[in-house]
C-alpha cells in the first residue's frame, strides 16, 4: 500500500486527478442518506481534511461503512475527482474502505463546540481538534525556524543541563530533584537532611535558566544559543505561566545591547515570517475563530522597524497617563502588564525595546550602566501580549561583578566558573531569553498558555 | 566595527585578499622575536584559526601585546594576506590589536596536551580546546540535521512534558521533583509523607521517556518526533550512561515494523551525511587524533543497505561464537554490548536491524507477535558502539495491552489516556528512541558520554 498524505492531495492536485489515491486519516465526521455517504477525513498532516464520497454501489461493505463512530482510524483508497463547482477543490470517490481501528460512540469529540477547559481533560485527544491541531502544528514550525534561523546565522546549538546545583537568577523558586527517601531521608548529626547522600551528592533542583552555562559556550564559540525546558516552582494559577516551559536563549560575544536587539528583531521578524509563510492555513483558522486581528498584528510586526525607548523615558510618557492604570508608576518601579501594553498599542503601535532598567529590578549579571544606577537590560514589548523577550549586555568587569553579588546575597563560592569567564578573556557579551510558548499564543491568539503546551504542567496539575 | 568570522575568511578568501577585516577571537598561542611576532587566534565559528603576524613597526602597542597571555579577547584589524607558500592558506597582518578581555598567566588552557579527565573539571573552558570545539560544533550539527530531517518529511516536532506522574517503561530508577520541605514534610495520619500536598498534588518524577505521550500526539499528526531531555536516576559510573541526556523519538500511525526501520536507516544516514557535509574539519580531526576509522566507519553506514536478523537467528550465530563471549547467550538472554558488537562489526560489518525479541526481556507496550513468545521490537546495531536505536511495533490491541500490563504488574488506571488509543481509532503505529549522545559518540568517536555533553550529569556529579 502506498499511502497518500492529505497535504500532498492538495500540493499535487492536478498530478492526481482521476488517479487512484490512499489515504489513511482518522473520521471527523460521517453522514449518510440511502445509498450515499460523506466522511470528512483528517490525517494531520495538514489543517485541512479531504471529503470521501462513498456509494453503496461502489464499495463492498456500505453498511458497515454507515455505521462507523467518528474518530475512528480508516483506509481509504479511491478516486480523486476535481469538484470546481464545490466548497472543497476535490473529493475521493471511495473504491475501498477499510476500518483500521475503530472508535466508540462514547468518543468525546463529536461535531460539536468543545469548551477549552473540557478539552484540556482530555489532551491525550485534543490534537484532533482543530484548534490544537492547528496550535501544535504552529508550535512545530515555529521551533524550526529558530533553530534554522539561529543555524543559517552561524550560531552553535547547546544543551544546557537541566538538574542544576546553582540558581541562576539568584530568585525564581524552583523544584528540588532527589533520590532520598522522603519517608526517610539521610541525615546529619544535626538533624537536618544530608544530601551528600543525595544522587549528586548535594541539593539540586530544575534550572531556571541555562543562560550562565551559556556564557560559556559563548566565550567559546563567540554566538550559541539554547533551546530547551526550564521551570519555575511558583504558585501560580494565571493564564500565563506554566511549572514547566521552554526557553530560548541565545548568547553573543563581542556584541553589546544594540547587536543584541538587532538580534532579537530579525529573529522575531524570521520566525513571524517563516511561520505565515509555512502554516497558512492554520494561521488564517486562528486569524478566523481565536483572535480577527492576528494576521495584521502579525504583518505589522514583519513589516515595521521596532521602536526604541529608555526606561526612564517610558516613565515619563506612562506618568503622564497615569489615570489609565490600576498600577500608578514612577521611576523605580516594574512594568506591569498594563504598562507595557499601553506602551507597545498605545504609544507605539508596534513592538518597542525598552532599555537601561533600574539595577534594583533586575538580575545580578546585567551590566552596570555608567549612571550607577541603571543597568544595560532590554526588554521587548509587543501588541496582544506585552513583554515577550527580556535581555541583557552582561557585567564583563570582574570587580563590578563580584560587588553586585554581594548586594544579591548571592555566594560566590558557587560561581567560581562564572567568575573564571571574566578572568580568562572575558568579552562584552549580550543575550536574551524568548519564552517559547508565549512565542506561541502570540502566532495564534491564543490566550492561555496551557493550550500551547501538548501536556501542560501547571499548579497542581501534571496529567498524562 | 564590522566584524568578520574566521568562517568567512576561508569562505571568501579570494574576495577579502588584500582587504582590510576585523576579526574577534581568543588566542590560542602567541610567540615573538625582536620585532615580529604570531598569534594563532580561535573564535569558534569554525575549527580553524587564523594566524595574526603583528610587526613592531605595524602597531602601535607591540611590546604590550607580546605580553599577552593566552586566553585573551582580541579585536585585529589588519590586511588579509595570502601566503600559497605556508601551511596556511593566509595569514592577517595586523594594523591594530585592541585586548578586548586579558587573561591572567594561570590560564589554565596552556599549549599542552591537558588529559580528558582535567578537562572535565574546567567544563566551563573546555570548549575553547580542538577537541572539545569540535565535538559541540558536531553536536548542534547532529541536532539540526534530525529536525531538519524530520520537518523535511512532514513530522510534527512535539514537546513531551519532562515532569510526570507515571513511568513509562513500567521500569528504570526515577528522580523525585518535588517542593515539598524535605526536613519537615507533611504527613498523612499513618504517617508517610503527604504527596498531596506537594506543587502537583501528586508524587511525581523526571520522565524515561516521551514515548506514550508522542503516541498519543501520533495518533492526531501521523507522523512526529520528539528531542528532549530525559533522566536516569540508576548509579552508574560506566562511560555511556549519563543522569540527564537527550533523546529522539519519532512515532508514526499507519506504521509496522518494517516502516519503523526504513525510517531508522533513512534518518541514520541523512544525519551521518548533513554532519559530514557541513563539518569536515571536526570530523577529519577527530579522525586524525580520536578514532582512526571514523571516516571509513561513517562513510560506510551511508553507503551501506543496512542488514536485518531476527533475534532468533541472532542468537543462532552468537551461540556458536559462544567461546569468544564473557556472557553466553541462549534463546531468552538480552544481548549485552559485546555480542551486540560482534554481530554488527564481525559477522555483517555494517549496521543490523535485529528484530522479534523474547517478549520477557521488552517492554510492556511492544506488540505481540503472533507466536505469542516474541514481540515486534527492533534494535538497531552499528559498529564500533553496538545498540544505538531501540524501538517497536506499539500494542495496539487493548485486550493484549492489558493482558501485557497484568504481567508487567503496571496499574491500568494510571495509563487510562494512553489505553484509550487504542478505544478510539487506534492505528497499528511503531517508533523509536535515539540517543542523541550515543550518536554524538559514534560521529566523533568519543568514547565517553561525560566528553559529548557540555555539562554532564552523571552520578555523583552535578558541577557547574
Amino acid at each position: 500500500m502506498k499511502r497518500t498524505e492529505i497535504t500532498e492531495l492538495y500540493s499535487k492536485t492536478a498530478e492526481l486527478s482521476g488517479k487512484a489515491v490512499t489515504v489513511c486519516g482518522w473520521v471527523r465526521t460521517i453522514r449518510d442518506s440511502k445509498a450515499l455517504g460523506f466522511i470528512d477525513l483528517n490525517d494531520g498532516s495538514c489543517f485541512k481534511g479531504v471529503q470521501i464520497v462513498f456509494e453503496a454501489n461502489r464499495i463492498s461493505n456500505f453498511t458497515e461503512v454507515t455505521k462507523l463512530n467518528v474518530g475512528s482510524a480508516l483506509v481509504v483508497t479511491g478516486e480523486l475527482v476535481l469538484t470546481p463547482q464545490a466548497k472543497q477543490p476535490f473529493e475521493i470517490h471511495a473504491d475501498k474502505i477499510e476500518a483500521e481501528g475503530l472508535s466508540s460512540p462514547d468518543y468525546p469529540l463529536q461535531k460539536k463546540r468543545h469548551s477549552l477547559e473540557f478539552l484540556r481533560t482530555i489532551a491525550h485527544l485534543r490534537p484532533r481538534t482543530n484548534t490544537f491541531s492547528a496550535a501544535f502544528r504552529v508550535r512545530s514550525a515555529a521551533a524550526f525556524a529558530i533553530h534554522k534561523f539561529f543555524h543559517e546565522n552561524g550560531f552553535v546549538y547547546v544543551h544546557t543541563p537541566l538538574i542544576t546545583g546553582s540558581d541562576c537568577e539568584g530568585a525564581g523558586e524552583m523544584f528540588t530533584v532527589t533520590t532520598l527517601d522522603a519517608e526517610n531521608p539521610p541525615r546529619k548529626k544535626d538533624g537536618t537532611v544530608d544530601y551528600s547522600q543525595d544522587f549528586f551528592q548535594k541539593h539540586t533542583s530544575l534550572t531556571v535558566s541555562g543562560q550562565l552555562e551559556a556564557e560559556c559556550m559563548a566565550m567559546a564559540f563567540g554566538k550559541v544559543y539554547t533551546f530547551g525546558p526550564t521551570f519555575r516552582a511558583e504558585k501560580s494559577y494565571t493564564q500565563r505561566h506554566a511549572a514547566e516551559f521552554w526557553m530560548i536563549e541565545p548568547e553573543i560575544a563581542f556584541a553589546d545591547l544594540q547587536d543584541n536587539m538587532k538580534l532579537a528583531e530579525a529573529m522575531m521578524k524570521y520566525v513571524i515570517k517563516y511561520v505565515m509563510d509555512t502554516c497558512p492555513d492554520d494561521i488564517a483558522f486562528f486569524n478566523q475563530f481565536i483572535d480577527k486581528g492576528l494576521v495584521d498584528r502579525l504583518t505589522n510586526v514583519v513589516n515595521s522597524d521596532f521602536a526604541c525607548v529608555t526606561y526612564t523615558e517610558a516613565i515619563e510618557i506612562l506618568k503622564k497617563n497615569n489615570d489609565k492604570f490600576e498600577y500608578k508608576v514612577s521611576w523605580g518601579s516594574d512594568l506591569q502588564t498594563e504598562h507595557e501594553k499601553y506602551l507597545t498599542e498605545q504609544v507605539f503601535g508596534k513592538p518597542v525595546f525598552v532599555t537601561d532598567y533600574p539595577k534594583e529590578i533586575k538580575a545580578f549579571y546585567m551590566r552596570l550602566n555608567d549612571d550607577g544606577k541603571t543597568v544595560a537590560a532590554v526588554d521587548l514589548l509587543v501588541p496582544g501580549i506585552g513583554e515577550i523577550i527580556g535581555g541583557s549586555q552582561r557585567e564583563e568587569r570582574i570587580e563590578i561583578l563580584q560587588q553586585r553579588m554581594k548586594e544579591f546575597k548571592l555566594n560566590e563560592e558557587n560561581y567560581w566558573w562564572y567568575l573564571d569567564l571574566r578572568r580568562y578573556g572575558g568579552t562584552k557579551h549580550a543575550g536574551y531569553g524568548l519564552g517559547f510558548e508565549r512565542l506561541v499564543m502570540y502566532l495564534t491568539g491564543i490566550a492561555n498558555i496551557r493550550d500551547v503546551l501538548p501536556f501542560p504542567r501547571t499548579t497542581g496539575t501534571a496529567e498524562f
